[in-house]
């Protein structure tokens, strides 16, 4: 018979099966086709994310064996999630996803994901709805944020029906050998599946996006679900690849903002402390400061501290004079370069999702995230409308951050241009600082106009409520170390009480 | 003071207001980028749709008249919805919208539309939350069809406090002059303020599409909200302006579709009928399509028949004992060629909507918006995934039409390669029908078997259970007209009881 209508998970339908003559044909156009596609992605560059979800015993781990075999070992890799385990569960809700993400040119297959996850918690009754909302809306910042970067995100979502799900089971069981593919959380899924389907169905219509939409793939037939997986996965590849250099809207701000004054507003002036002052605080702040590191970890909160500022503004003693006062076993200090080619081959938040602290540590990023808006942007290493975009991105960056329970706190270190002129010299002219004094830097301060514009921008667009700017006024560095000590130390009081 | 922030519609920001010098140095700016802007965008032939959306009283109209002073007059057009009359009412729901959408390189400015249109009626419960869920639906269809097919689409939402209403509103009514001005609507809105405000907050939440997303405008200050709608406007065409020829990810169906045939699986022989049993039948038939034809017209139901086939297969003598039947107050015959350039110049669906009948008539289609998956697609008159991404479109312009209570029949007239030579010849012999021949024809009948393949996808990816396609084998022309009234008959009966 040649093809037949059902309806799935309400309103979503299957394409009409083909016969076998030309299903096996079809079949092996499309993995030929896939096979090629492979070496252009690579010179397009392009990153792939395939997510394969679906109803257990649907047959997503035999579909990406299937699809795995047109491809190249090295240019793929096939992520499996187990339910998140106990180290997991003290990063943010997408950490585990974000840090797999393929790099530029490769695949990644996600044998089952973020979808699975969160509507297995709500099907469960283990997630409220308005944290299965919080979840939702994150979600679909992050498949956003990946497509917006030139990700190509497919979503399959392998259905079958609950009778042949419990066949299908049922085969399994019957066998010691294979017994232990059927989960409890399979077993559970047949006897509710009703309330599944309905879970899912909300799921895909409410992350439904036009750039990365859903696509229903009919799992009772394993090569007829193969064929719509791969013509499906080769036609998106295809459109993918034509769409090199796109530029996307620019969201409106919807976070809320702090008022943040220009840095020609910053009065440097009077911002100084006498040595004795200094040393007398400093002590008191660093005990203060230790003793908090405890009561932190034992509450297990999550700290992040970012560090930005001029070239000889006084960034790393600043840094040293916080870290003094932690214990070695709960911080790190997170110099920030510019990005490896692996790091360059990904998704700009990357390097940063990988740097995280867990719940409990501290994480000080001596130059951060914020590279995007300032060097990035003055040295074209990015597109105009990928640095736009950027402020937006890493406002949902840190409101993610924040949503998973984080105090995030965010220093500008400022100084003036003459200030960092004598700092230059004085570098210059003692034989063991000479090394902390490069070309470079003397290029960037031919650009500090420019770079004065693209930090005033960056303060009145990222300073929100929940992950505010600070500034530093570093001419007298101790003033400077005091004040950080004690913002640092407000932050996580008020983060304990 | 430099700013302050303001939470509105729940999460949505307002950026930060600058000073009174720097709005005024932006404005300026803004204006004189617009100005440029318009040239650009004749070139790019970008067609820029503004929804300005907000709350009654808040600005939109005078917001819309700083827009255009700095647009030439032929570039735009304003379009303005009154709550929708009698006449108005006979069409779709979105009719009045998707015919007013603006040309390739011009803009069109809807003072308020489909948003306020949905939740203004949900307000007032005049639509049930399926209604609502059914448009909104509609609504996201529509507009990623436009983007889709290079419109940009900007949304704007301007808003103003309950008390800046009720001020502004009574403002207005004091005044002999300016009364009129407060419709019933904005009084009921005011009173009505924060449940209004939940349903737009949902409303925009639900429809804010990553490739038209909504803009929140604070609309309490004049020049403020010009400045804000200004530069986000000249950003969006910025953008969209670097995206000519930008693919977009094919959907899958979602539509319940039936089992198509292909051409060469479709029998021609024996599909015949004697004269004598032609005249009788027809009769016959005619008159009962005659009455029908009556009481469609009282029960106000819209018809819509398709016909597609092979040059010289006998669409039009098949249309024409059709209409013989027929009431000519109550049908329409669009005979559609190739777009002329005022319907190139937009979405290629547009001409299609302009040719709808009214509920309680019937309006026949000699070819079709089918034209996308042939002739367009074999002519490369539009990129590959132009017409791969049609034959969802065209599904879900029909869905639109069976739900607005359409009956919708589309007919293939089918003859063998050999009769078409036959009827050719014929007519290149016959002086009186030489004029039905061109060079065109030949020149399609050499590409026959490129055609039948295009009419077999089409047939089998949009044959839908609300829209389905009937095969008319037409090498005797009669038994398809007998067939073609059979059908014909037969769904406007279904459709009346």
């Amino acid at each position: 018979m040649r093809g037949r209508v059902s309806t799935m998970l309400k309103n979503w339908i299957i394409p009409i099966q083909p016969e076998k003559e030309e299903l096996e044909e079809r079949l092996k156009e499309a993995r030929e086709r896939l096979a090629s596609l492979q070496m252009k992605l690579k010179e397009h560059k392009l990153p792939v994310l395939i997510l394969m979800e679906g109803w257990g015993a649907a047959g997503k781990g035999s579909l990406i064996g299937k699809i795995i075999k047109n491809i190249d070992p090295r240019f793929f890799k096939v992520v499996t999630m187990e339910q998140s385990d106990q180290e997991e569960r003290r990063y943010p809700f997408l950490h585990r996803y974000f840090v797999e993400i393929p790099e530029a040119g490769k695949f990644a297959l996600y044998d089952s994901g973020w979808m699975n996850e969160v509507c297995m918690k709500r099907a469960r009754k283990e997630i409220d709805s308005q944290t299965y909302q919080q979840r939702v809306h994150c979600i679909k910042r992050f498949e956003r944020q990946l497509t917006d970067n030139g990700y190509l995100v497919m979503k399959f979502f392998c259905h079958i029906t609950q009778e042949e799900q419990k066949k299908r089971m049922e085969a399994l069981l019957a066998h010691k050998d294979t017994r232990w593919r059927v989960s409890e959380s399979d077993r559970w899924q047949n006897q509710h599946y009703e309330k599944c389907e309905k879970i899912f169905g909300k799921y895909m219509e409410d992350t439904n996006i036009s750039t990365a939409p859903w696509y229903i793939i009919n799992a009772e037939k394993k090569k007829w679900a193969q064929l719509q997986v791969l013509e499906t996965l080769c036609n998106g590849i295809d459109i993918a690849m034509q769409n090199s250099s796109h530029a996307v809207p620019i969201l409106q701000n919807v976070f809320p903002l702090v008022t943040m004054p220009k840095l020609s507003e910053i009065s440097l002036e009077e911002k100084t402390i006498s040595e004795e002052e200094y040393q007398a605080q400093r002590k008191e702040l660093q005990a203060q400061l230790r003793d908090l590191h405890n009561r932190l970890y034992r509450k297990q909160v999550p700290v992040i501290i970012c560090y930005e500022g001029w070239d000889a503004a006084g960034k790393g003693g600043n840094i040293k004079r916080i870290t003094e006062a932690l214990d070695p076993r709960g911080f790190e200090v997170q110099p920030i370069a510019s990005p490896e080619p692996h790091e360059k081959a990904r998704h700009y938040l990357w390097r940063f999702w990988n740097r995280l602290p867990k719940t409990g540590h501290i994480t000080i990023f001596d130059r951060t995230w914020y590279g995007r808006v300032m060097v990035e942007r003055l040295e074209g290493f990015c597109t105009e409308n990928d640095w736009q975009r950027a402020y937006n991105e890493m406002n949902e960056f840190e409101k993610d951050l924040y949503d998973w329970g984080a105090v995030i706190i965010k220093f500008w270190v400022q100084i003036d241009k003459d200030t960092q002129l004598e700092r230059f010299t004085a570098r210059q002219n003692t034989p063991e600082k000479q090394w902390k004094i490069t070309d470079e830097d003397w290029r960037n301060r031919e650009k500090w106009d420019d770079y004065e514009k693209a930090v005033d921008e960056m303060l009145q667009k990222t300073s929100t409520t929940y992950a505010p700017w600070y500034i530093l006024e570093s001419v007298d560095k101790k003033y400077a170390r005091i004040k950080a000590l004690k913002i640092v130390i407000r932050r996580l009081e008020e983060a304990l009480n």
